[in-house]
C-alpha cells in the first residue's frame, strides 16, 4: 500500500433518485464511481446498504482494502443538525427521522471519519474548492442552484454555514414579493416561485395561453433550455419572461450582498446551463438596483461541476475534516 | 501591580457627537469611564489624539501604568476592512479614508492588540455576549437596531461576520418592497425606509396631515415613545403605524432566517425602549408570515445593553482576540 492509498476519500450525494458516488485520491481526482438507483422501499435501512455497497463497489473497483479509506462525505437532500450530523427528515425519501447517519457510517464502513451535510452546501463546496483552484483568496460564496426550486449554500470562512439549527441555506425562501404567489412551504412571494426553472416554465405557458406571439408557441415540451434558446434567437416574451426572471433573483441576491457580502455568487442547476444569457440579465438587474454606497459586487459566474458538484464537495467537506483533525 | 491589572482592556465606541469609553478587567466589569465630545475639526489625527487621551485619562482614574493594558477595541461608525483593521470611510466624520486604525493606536498605546470594528458589529457583539450569561451555547445571533436609521450586526459562530469587502452585515438595505420608498442608499424599498423610528415618525406624521384621527395630533415633537405610548392606550393610528414597521421587519427578518439562522434577535436602538409593544407586533407579524417547515423560529428580545453596547462589545471583542492569542 502506498502513501497515496491511505488517503482515499469517498463522496456520496444521496438524490431522490440516484445515488451518485465517487472514490477520490487526496488531490480529489476520482478513481472510481458508480451511481445506482436510490432504493425507494425499504426505510433508512435500505438506503444506508446502498451508501455501504456503493462504497464497496467502487473500494473493488479500484482494487484498494477498505483500510484505504480515510474519510467519508454524504450530502443528503434536507437540513442536517449542526455537530451531532443527524439527519432531521428527508422529504423526498420515506422514513427518514433523526437519523444518526455520520456515526451508523462510521461503524458501517470501519471508518473513523464520515462526514453529512445538506446536499446543497455540499454541492457549494464543490464549487467554492472549484474557484478557490483560480482565487485561492475566496472565503465567501454563494451557490444557488435554479431547477425544480431555488436551491442554496452559503460558504462562509471558507465553510458551510451551520445556522443554529440547520436551517439556513434556504435563500429559494427568501420573500421578494410581499404578498406574492403562494409557495408550497406557505410562505407568499418566495423567490422560488419566481426564479426556478419550474417558474420560468409555467410563466411562458401562461403567457402563451393567454394567446401572446413566440417561437416557443408549438413546442409541447417546453423546457429552460428551449426559452432561453429562443431568447437567444430573439423572441419577446421569451426575453421578456427571463428578465422578470432574473428581476425577481437580484432581489433576493441583494439580500444576500447586503447580509453577508460574498465574493461570489455561483449559480447552478438545469437553468445555469444558459451560461450568459442567465447570467447577463441578473447582472443587468443587480445594476439596475444596486445601491449607490458601493460598486463593489460579487463575481456572478455559472456552476462548473454540474451534476458532480455534490459528490465533490462532500469529498472535499470531508477531506476538510480529515485536515483539520491531523492538524491537532 | 495584581495579576488582574495586567489584563486591562479598554472599549471605545466612537460616535459622531461623542466617544464612549470604558476601561474594563478581565471579568469585563467597567473599572473606569468618560464620554468625551468626538472632535469634529482636525480629521483622523484629531481624532485618534482623542482616542489615545481617553484611554490615559482612564488609566490615570484608575490609577494604572499604561503597561497594565492588554488589549483595546474600537468600534467606528463605518465599514472596516477585515484583517488589516483598516477604516475605508467614515460618512460622519470628515477626512476618514483608508486609515491604519489598529497599527496607528498600537504605535500610540504601545499595545500589541488593537481590534477595530465596526460600530454596529461592536454592538452586536456586546448583545451576544449578554446573551451568552443565560445561555452559553448560543453562537448565531442578528442585532438590528432601529434608530435614524436600521443597522445591522451578525454574529456567526460565535464571531462578527466578516463579509468578504467588510460590506455585509447590512440588513437595513434588503428590499423588502421590489418598487418601493426610495432610500437614501439609492435603492428602492429598503426595510430601514418602514422599520426605522425615522420612518414610523414619518408614517404617523403623513397621516395626521392627512387628517386622521389620534391622540397624537397635537404632539409637535412626535417621537417614537410617543407613538408606542399612545399605541398601549388604545389610538389606533399609532397601532396601526407600528403593524405596517413590523409587518415590514419581519420580511427582513424572515429573509435572515433562512439565510442564517440565528438563535436570537435582538432589536436595539432607540425603539426597542418600548420592548414588548414592539417585539409583541413583529413576532406577530413573523407569525403570519412563517413558512410551514419549521416551527424552530430564533427568540426576539430588546437589547438590554442600551448606548454601552458599542464600548462593552469593542472590549469583548479585543479580549476574544486575546485569549485566542493566548491559546497560540
Amino acid at each position: 500500500m502506498t502513501e497515496d492509498d491511505r488517503k482515499l476519500i469517498v463522496g456520496l450525494d444521496l438524490g431522490g433518485t440516484s445515488l451518485k458516488a465517487g472514490l477520490f485520491d487526496g488531490g480529489l481526482h476520482e478513481v472510481a464511481s458508480c451511481q445506482p438507483a436510490t432504493p425507494r422501499e425499504g426505510g433508512p435501512g435500505a438506503v444506508i446498504d446502498g451508501l455501504v455497497a456503493a462504497t464497496e463497489a467502487m473500494l473493488a473497483e479500484a482494487g484498494v482494502q477498505r483500510s484505504s479509506l480515510a474519510a467519508v462525505g454524504v450530502g443528503v437532500p434536507g437540513p442536517v443538525r449542526p455537530r451531532t450530523r443527524m439527519v432531521y427528515t428527508l422529504t423526498n425519501l420515506p422514513g427518514w427521522r433523526d437519523v444518526a447517519l455520520g456515526e451508523i457510517l462510521e461503524e458501517r464502513l470501519g471508518c473513523g471519519l464520515v462526514e453529512v451535510a445538506n446536499d446543497a452546501d455540499a454541492a457549494a463546496f464543490g464549487e467554492f474548492e472549484r474557484l478557490r483552484e483560480t482565487d485561492p483568496t475566496v472565503g465567501d460564496v454563494v451557490c444557488l442552484t435554479l431547477g425544480t426550486g431555488v436551491g442554496c449554500g452559503l460558504i462562509i470562512g471558507g465553510r458551510p454555514l451551520a445556522g443554529a439549527h440547520g436551517l439556513g441555506n434556504e435563500a429559494g425562501h427568501i420573500i421578494v414579493e410581499p404578498n406574492g404567489r403562494p409557495c408550497k412551504c406557505g410562505q407568499h412571494g418566495c423567490v422560488e416561485q419566481y426564479a426556478s426553472a419550474t417558474a420560468l416554465i409555467n410563466d411562458v405557458r401562461q403567457r402563451l395561453a393567454a394567446g401572446e406571439a413566440s417561437v416557443l408557441v408549438d413546442n409541447e415540451s417546453l423546457s429552460g433550455k428551449a426559452i432561453f434558446d429562443a431568447a437567444a434567437q430573439g423572441d419577446a416574451l421569451a426575453a421578456s419572461a427571463i428578465e422578470f426572471l432574473a428581476d425577481h433573483l437580484a432581489l433576493a441576491l441583494i439580500a444576500i450582498c447586503r447580509l453577508v457580502d460574498p465574493e461570489a455568487v455561483v449559480l447552478g442547476g438545469g437553468l445555469s446551463e444558459a451560461g450568459e444569457l442567465l447570467l447577463r440579465p441578473v447582472r443587468e438587474a443587480m445594476d439596475r438596483r444596486w445601491w449607490r454606497v458601493s460598486d463593489i459586487k460579487p463575481r456572478l459566474r455559472a456552476a462548473e461541476l454540474g451534476n458532480d458538484a455534490g459528490k465533490r464537495g462532500a469529498a472535499g467537506l470531508a477531506r476538510r475534516r480529515l485536515i483539520k483533525a491531523a492538524r491537532r
